[in-house]
């Protein structure tokens, strides 16, 4: 907390506290701590859909997600860091059959996050990756019509449970994509760029209009700076600028993402960093452009690799906190067992142990931004002080306890600890 | 005439002739001559400031133009080619002094080229680049209010003598140019660019409602695209998208031209290639990112050179004439004298010599694409066909002559030759 660049993180409350006969609990010894952290950090929650929801009776090609086995390991490996989850609503992988998504599944997943006190995100409505077959050769009408019902279908039918969304996922490069025939690039290129992005944001607002609906993008050149400007002009209703940062091919430091968070933050809306990877093992090639172009047979974790992978992480999400226009922090990836791209990215290796990453964000998430148990006298009238990450708290005196959050004001409130 | 690439260029016509007598000029030869272009072969103009304006009284530094002495001699290399002159209206050359524009010296310029049968274009009224030192450090209100006005007295003062304008030059890098400190970055950063593209044609539009307004660009990524897409979608008028294609850095080949003309052909705009240059020298190291920043003593024209840009040129004017969108192109200099960047990118060497790239244009433009003075016979009714680049002709029959134009369509008409 000694950090001054993230003194937009914390929060100060001088807290009065009575006890259940309502009289102040004056010089007694208190338990402070912090119970959830209002910044999202998060991941991608993509194992456990097999692992909660069921197996996968389509046997429906995952993407970008893991095939571990242990639902009790994983889980508290994920729910020791995170409090945000991704999960999958790749149209293709969703609903590989017309008609038949894969929609009880996702919802016990969903659910299993959530009664774990984990907020959960669906990506993306919107894709040109990733298509469902049948898709393909109908007419550009009917694609549509069958894009706004999916966009309709998931937003309503998970309002409440899901109410965050990557509403469309790389726009920019969506009609000119030439990696596969699919029908939502033919949509985007005889349709524009700022139709799409309408229609996506249009929909999902329909359906649930207090959701959180993000504009995503890997490219985070002027084009996705244009488009934006282009969609706000637009009066799209944007709550969130997503930006990828996928750095297979090696972190790309503080400055550079200084720089570029100062561009988007520049339309006065909160920035997620929706997906971010930093591989423990080998630098993919810069020369290759679509990183899906990538595949190779082993591309194995290593002790060096760990090492800078540990360091890069901290320095990492140290920048990102850093500038108080990001709201939120996606790793892509827990463990390495079925990583995309076969990439060691995760945070642990394929036989599920730590790497040294896992350990360096573990001592910033629930460690030096985080404040443990900790015993505090009250003062003559009941109160005391109290710093810390904003976020959820509890304050204890013996068998009771009472809850209260730390916002960004600072701030004071009389609480019954009862 | 054969080439079957450059079909929707080609006009066909059946004329019936009529003498001084009203009688059809039967069985007569006559002499069929092309006179213009329809489409715009153009060059920058900026030599003819100092030669036919009149020297600079405040000695501002020209851009991208030369320096050359002689009217005459270049007025003829120059005409002999082109058709449309690109006029310098740099803000910061052409009002170094507050108040004080160079009105004067750019009337009689244009008058020159449009007694000469030239169509003048100006440009630019809005850009970062040349900017007057005078506009630094007034507030954006006040900046803005200065270029409305600068857009309104150019467009509404020159209305008749120039109705073309690049209205705005390279709003994709405009709010995040790092150059060099200028007043309309701040106003581009802080107000956006859709701002900035609708206030240049909005303004310049209200002018003049005739003019043919251009948004023109040199990065022609999907950055330009988004950019475009926004602007369409904020109903901005636009009437051509300017393309820049400077190559210093080597002639991109016909793939990549027609793969690029392509995408921007899907906004159903004409196209206007509004700057292009190929180098008669060594080329400029690949690594550099803004040509500016490339700057050095000497850049010989070499024979070698000479001989890839005779090439290049021909392969380039051929291909931009192929694709049906493309309605001008505008090489960007005609001597090595005070060339851009020092470059040897002048079709002429800086002694004044033709060098191979301006006869192989000249083989093209009034060579393989052009109606010589041609005699041909009429037939028992007077009719003659005549097939040939779109454009303006004359039919003469001995000291009679008359004008006609062949267009697109397939057409047929009488005139009289009186």
């Amino acid at each position: 907390m000694s950090d001054s660049s993230l003194r937009h993180r914390i929060g100060k409350t001088t807290l009065t506290l009575r006890g259940p006969d309502r009289r102040a609990l004056a010089e007694q010894v208190v338990t402070l701590a912090q119970r959830r952290h209002a910044f999202a950090f998060g991941n991608i929650g993509f194992d456990f859909v097999n692992l909660v929801g069921g197996p996968d009776p389509e046997n429906a090609q995952p993407f970008g997600g893991t095939d571990s086995a242990d639902l009790d390991r994983l889980g508290d490996l994920w729910l020791g860091l995170f409090n945000t989850a991704t999960l999958p609503f790749y149209w293709g992988s969703y609903e590989p059959r017309r008609g038949a998504p894969d929609t009880e599944r996702l919802t016990r997943t969903a659910r299993w996050l959530a009664d774990h006190g984990v907020t959960v995100k669906g990506h993306p409505l919107v894709w040109h990756t990733v298509q469902p077959p049948w898709l393909l050769g109908l007419d550009l009408d009917e694609v549509e019509a069958l894009q706004r019902a999916r966009i309709r279908d998931l937003v309503g039918g998970f309002a409440g449970l899901i109410d965050t969304w990557d509403a469309i996922n790389e726009a920019v490069i969506m009609p000119v994509f030439a990696n596969g025939d699919n029908a939502i690039t033919d949509l985007a290129r005889a349709r524009g760029r700022i139709h799409m992005v309408r229609m996506a944001f249009e929909e999902a607002r329909a359906a649930n209009p207090t959701a959180t609906l993000v504009l995503n993008d890997f490219d985070l050149s002027s084009a996705y700076e244009c488009l934006i400007e282009g969609v706000l002009e637009a009066g799209v209703g944007i709550d969130a600028i997503g930006l990828q940062t996928h750095m297979h091919q090696g972190y790309r430091g503080e400055e550079y993402m200084h720089e570029m968070l100062d561009r988007f933050a520049r339309y006065g809306l909160p920035l997620h960093l929706t997906e971010t990877t930093l591989v423990s093992g080998h630098l993919m090639p810069a020369e290759i452009e679509d990183l899906n172009d990538y595949q190779i047979p082993q591309w194995p974790s290593t002790s060096e690799g760990e090492a800078r992978q540990a360091e890069e992480i901290v320095r990492h999400y140290r920048s990102l906190l850093a500038h108080p226009a990001v709201e939120s922090v996606n790793y892509w990836g827990l463990t390495d067992r079925g990583a995309w791209l076969g990439a060691p990215a995760g945070l642990v290796r394929a036989d599920g142990s730590r790497k040294p990453a896992y350990d360096a964000l573990e001592a910033l998430i629930k460690g030096e931004w985080w404040l443990p148990p900790t015993p505090m006298r009250t003062d003559a009238d009941g109160r005391v002080t109290v710093e810390g990450f904003l976020g959820d708290y509890t304050v204890s005196a013996g068998e009771h306890r009472a809850h209260f959050t730390l916002d960004a004001a600072d701030s004071a409130a009389t609480i019954s600890v009862a």
